[in-house]
């Protein structure tokens, strides 16, 4: 990072016009404009306080920098490719409106701990922004749930279809997902707002400045303790874009399962028209592009964590240019996680309606019911590998029969194992299937109906 | 996941053998042998304290598993590849052990929740191990702090001489670096440790079983609240290759900077025999292999990091096969880590010598210290934009004289400003620009032995 | 890379432990030790060849490798892990079977260019293999279309039925991948079989070798021009990391596939006993593994392409130990790659039938035959903006009267548009919707047939 | 992909605002709208040759869509971010001018196959600009390599220095990298030049189309064989980011060397006021911007290729809308690596200055000319081994005395062994060390001057 203003003086020859434009970063930092803002504030409140500067000049960038803040709103400032950067161009624009005390507002600062300073701003503040849509998400999700605690749908292994659960019970698997990720974001937030501002260049300043006053305007909860680690961290950076990926790896996950329940074969949901695309002339053919984006999105945000990554390995202390590098990544990371909550979110709430109807089907047209069988018999005192063989036996003689169990007369049972009464139709009801998995966290709809409450509860 | 004690008699021909070889895990997940006899004693402790076996098949099963972790232990018993999986292979040999009751350790359990338990159980374990590692590292590190705090080393950005600074801030900034890794780790391992026992294949089970005795057993300190979330989750595999990649990132630019340390060119460091390797004839030339391969092996930890967001990316619920591929890379990341920082540690410790004549002329030889004759005039009320003209006179003075600042004779610098006085020479010593960073976090002596009384009360 | 029999004399204490263990590549590049000691005695021959050393001892160093070969082959020759890496093991034994003449092997040689050119020698191995391994995919795939160009299967876009198709032409495609990957591994294996042998450490040798002599003996096809660049490139392991990636990309493709076919919604083939795993009570529930493990195993491929990207970046010419890091990834990724192709190529051939009679009920089922109800009208001089309109009639009213088109009587056709002649019934069956794609690369029949002659052409 | 003209019409409730933004690609694909029109024209002229549509209608739209390219290049003709898609966008603006016609140009084409066309037009453009650039790289590496054959630098291995250099033969490592570089482009051309225009969807079309026809117009050099496979592969993005990374792993490194050579304590160059930031306070200290920018962007190069794989994992056929991911890295890697590639030529053409003096002593200040003394021993007949012991003292007493080899006086030579003579110093002058490595590929002068003679007729 350069101190413009004043090497370019010194610099016989200028810049070659492609690398300048090669160094230049305005084009994505202007991202940062009103962070630069606020975080100048503060540093300018500072100088003052600590008498680096008057109280006169202190008012007068604060109110300066106001000034910017307020042109960049209205349109009126708007900092162009020659910029450079976003903060020289804050600067600059400043220093018009002030005068030269403009050029006091560096004092005891450095582009290294500014910009460092001015990223962890931007940062937290979006981190709380995603929790917010988390929380969202989680709430639509709930929703949903408790209208659905006893709606039947296949559960999976292998995408196999191994035993009937509750619904609800399948969403809460993402609501406990989306929970996980707001409490990551929690940890990482802590990592995050660390103030590095005062580290200087590298090594700290000899003016006499006070960064336990500067992080208390700017609210941060913490103070880099070393300021070579100050301007060169970039933890917090690798851990958001962590995060990140973990939130694109549930949303992946559920829009998979989104777009396999709207394919013909699976007819589990119906997308509505407000949030599919679809044919004139194939009117089931409604295409599930949200849940398909979302998937392809998730590409990008491991992408940009790996790349962030890659920039940190073997870099030596304390700034080196590479460091640049690290905002585009963010900013995407960011724009593309809240786009894709969002339209999971509208997805969810609008765009999506499940079809009782077949759900219900569904779940009666297999053997899934197979193990209660044995568990029938086991209650009944057949011992338990003696259940397994006899229900291995029920299940190939409907197969014999081209039946499923609960075709299966009750003769047939009898003749099998006497045990069997006219109780194992309900004993192998997919209902009954479903609320006997009475466990702790089980499918069973009293275990559903608690878990729905306790993660109410989670919410407030 | 299958059961293979039963579904294997039902199946009419025998799996393909390169099948059998291509789905086997025993020649990896061996590693989980002690986790999962752990984890079938709780669960065998449970089935007895619920009353879904007897007291008496309890007490033989813990014992039965006692006595194959034994076997292990004194390489009596070694599964093969013919076992197929640790899991099997431990019921198997349980069961040659126990007799029958064996068999039903396996009651109201399923593979999936159970090799989640027992790669929770590993990896809480290794997280520990690492977390303890890292306090070594950080002790060596402040053991060499310490004794360094009036070292003075050149401090970089753009690995241009920026300023000197203290030998043990340099150091320090490493010494944060870790703690942040070693919180992280605490915050991973609090998602790390928490219990998918009871979550059967996917959706509880029938069986009266007491998910909170387990845990409890198992030291676990929370327990999935969804059984589907349960049997599929990754995030905490994630997550603890992330923080394990991060750490990478500050052991590769350690590593990076003892290379340089260690070249001709600069000679900061001598590496010594025990920690290096050379050549015969070439006795200067001893390569620094350790921090060479360390810097290499984090290319490896960001792949399984990689990898594992690869294999998540969505999976449908539940449980999919594609999660057996989780256990290689957090084993080799794991060893990896750990072998990384050993190796680091004992460098630090006992082969890296820090060559003090050096570095002591290193910092007297360059103009890192002009920004302090600007100081020097400002405190003389020297405007500081006209001090700063000053210095760029000073410097060019120096330049075509063919020297450096502390050789211009006090006449050269009154000839320029007559603000300047015979403590200019003590204003621009290495030793000065150093001290008067002493601002929070900076590089001032107070400041690095403040900072390495806070670094020590951190260690206990 | 180090000179072990020299180095370790002039050095006073030896390495630490750890730190020889750290170094230590035994472990793993016991892999390349045939290709070590092909390479030994081509340049060894050389040697002899140059005058380097005499014939005698050329002729002595070549029998003591071959012996040294055999041993190993036999078990008895087994380095273990004091031997710090299998190159300095072969020498070893080699010298302890000729005596003081096997240290005249290493002469003009280097562990740099030695240990290139076995990777090398390795690689382009495997390649070879794995290209064979792609024929014999290939080769299934084919013999399945060929017996399925009539067999119809749902095409899909965003996993919605768009147009039934012919199974063979659907299985082309994967034809057609493998073809890439088979033709792309032939420009890889271009770029792998370069000699850097006679490139020395890094600057070439004194001796008057002849690189060109070696190259021959071991049908290289080129020879690095740069030794600088011969010792310190990586590009070949890199390029074959990506093509691996490729083939992967497409084998979890097809698992993806075969994985929703499998399941209970798709029902379009069936897993056989010998390809899969299942449950003894629900005999539907056959888990696709194989297809699974592939679909996971992927990951770890990218995984590997990641690290061995992240290794090269930003390292100085020429040789740094970092680059002892690239065996691992290689290596698994090999085994990788030859492990899915072979278990995918068991499974097509063995382990899946297509359910014909399913796949041919799917394909009636829906209207993704609306659009050849515009080109029917279109080739009756309807146009075709007016022929869209009337479809769009045609559908609502079918749907209205919960109908497919087939069902519709011939009069509610008339009723919508004159055009409408009883062949329309011919023209929306599911078997003509087919056969009218014949533009080239379609998936009418004709094509299709075309295809397989042309694809069997390339396969011989 | 939609075919917006009609669905939208039959669709009762309109998208979701946030969704239709979250769907819409013009923000990006705008890059493409050039080619676009150019596959569009091809299309068109297709239609009318093959009858399809009349020829006045085909001249129609010829003509129109030349006249949207004009209107776009004079800026008159601007999609907006309601246009939802360039394609569309093209379309709307080409009926606007042309009338009902225009509607016929989508006629037996699909946004699938002609998305296809576009991005894969785009690529091969820019393909050919990378390798023109990578001309200029290399042509600008040789010209300095030329110029420099007897300038000395020391080589390096485990940036320890091993032996001196010629630094032309240093420079034309990297000469060799971009010829690999650019052979290896042209391997990917040779994949990207397939036309998959007149896939239609994934099946094909019923009209008599010809594709060999537009392939023919559009430069293609072959087409797709299977339209499942042509409109679902991205083989060759992936492929493209692959060979993008390996340039970028090229540039870093030497990216790296430079950061390293302009260092205080290498000091091998100089930076140039044009291609360099500084402070005007700190007249040495001349930041490397521009290596430093393009080692950090090889993370976001390398990110870009990783997202496109995780794209692409376990996709089934045949397109997907995440495919629409694919082109924003694309698009960012081709402007990555131009912008790379340029600032690199830039920087080695007018920004970097070799240091001679420094250059020149650099190899004359260690013991890397030891093992030239085992050489003139051996050459003098003294046994190999005995040689290397004896030059073992010799350095040893040049230690113990402070001395270099060329210090040492003949004397001290011959009390170690009389086989020395005075021609010894020119033996280990640095001069002579570099001449003796004259083996192929060495860095011998006449290797040196040989290999330029070959580089200069690559380029030709």
């Amino acid at each position: 990072m350069t101190e413009k203003q004043t090497w370019s003086q010194r610099f016989e020859s200028a810049l070659h016009p492609a690398i300048a434009h090669f160094n230049a970063s305005i084009s994505f930092d202007i991202e940062l404009i009103e962070y630069d803002i606020t975080g100048s504030q503060a540093h300018a409140k500072m100088l003052a306080h600590t008498g680096i500067i008057s109280h006169e000049e202190g008012e007068a960038l604060f109110t300066g920098l106001e000034k910017v803040r307020q042109e960049y709103r209205h349109g009126e400032f708007q900092p162009g490719i020659d910029a450079e950067d976003v903060h020289f161009a804050v600067e600059k624009r400043l220093t018009e409106i002030v005068g030269d005390v403009g050029k006091k507002l560096h004092t005891a600062r450095s582009r290294n701990d500014q910009v460092g300073t001015d990223t962890r701003l931007y940062l937290r503040d979006q981190i709380q922004q995603i929790r917010e849509q988390l929380r969202d998400f989680q709430t639509v999700l709930l929703d949903i749930a408790e209208k659905n605690i006893e709606t039947l749908i296949p559960g999976y292994t292998h995408l196999q279809r191994a035993q009937p659960v509750s619904l609800a019970h399948h969403l809460l698997a993402y609501f406990q997902m989306a929970q996980r990720d707001w409490e990551r974001l929690e940890d990482v937030y802590s990592r995050v707002n660390i103030s590095p501002l005062g580290c200087g260049a590298l090594a700290g300043t000899t003016f006499p400045i006070d960064r336990h006053y500067t992080a208390k305007l700017l609210h941060f909860d913490h103070i880099y303790a070393n300021s070579l680690d100050g301007v060169s961290d970039r933890d917090f950076a690798i851990e958001f874009l962590c995060a990140a990926s973990i939130i694109m790896v549930h949303l992946s996950r559920l829009s998979e399962e989104v777009i396999l329940w709207a394919s013909e074969e699976f007819r589990f949901v119906t997308l509505k028209d407000s949030c599919a695309t679809g044919s004139s002339i194939m009117p089931q053919k409604k295409n599930p592009d949200v849940p398909e984006l979302v998937r392809g999105k998730t590409g990008r945000v491991f992408g940009h964590l790996q790349a962030m990554l890659v920039i940190m390995k073997g870099l030596p202390l304390a700034y080196n240019k590479d460091l640049q590098e690290d905002k585009e990544g963010i900013f995407d990371t960011v724009n593309t996680v809240k786009a894709c909550l969002e339209a999971i979110t509208i997805l969810l709430q609008e765009g999506l309606e499940f079809r009782h109807q077949r759900l219900a089907t569904a779940v009666t047209e297999d053997f899934s019911n197979a193990t209660d069988v044995a568990d029938y018999l086991a209650a009944r005192g057949v011992p338990f590998r003696e259940a397994y063989n006899i229900v291995g036996k029920v299940v190939k003689t409907s197969i014999a029969a081209g039946k499923l169990l609960k075709d299966l007369q009750l003769e047939e049972w009898q003749q099998i194992h006497p045990a069997f009464a006219v109780d194992i139709y309900e004993a192998i009801s997919p209902r009954q299937v479903v609320a006997a998995r009475n466990s702790y966290g089980g499918t069973g709809f009293n275990q559903v109906k608690q878990a729905i409450v306790n993660a109410r509860t989670q919410l407030i």
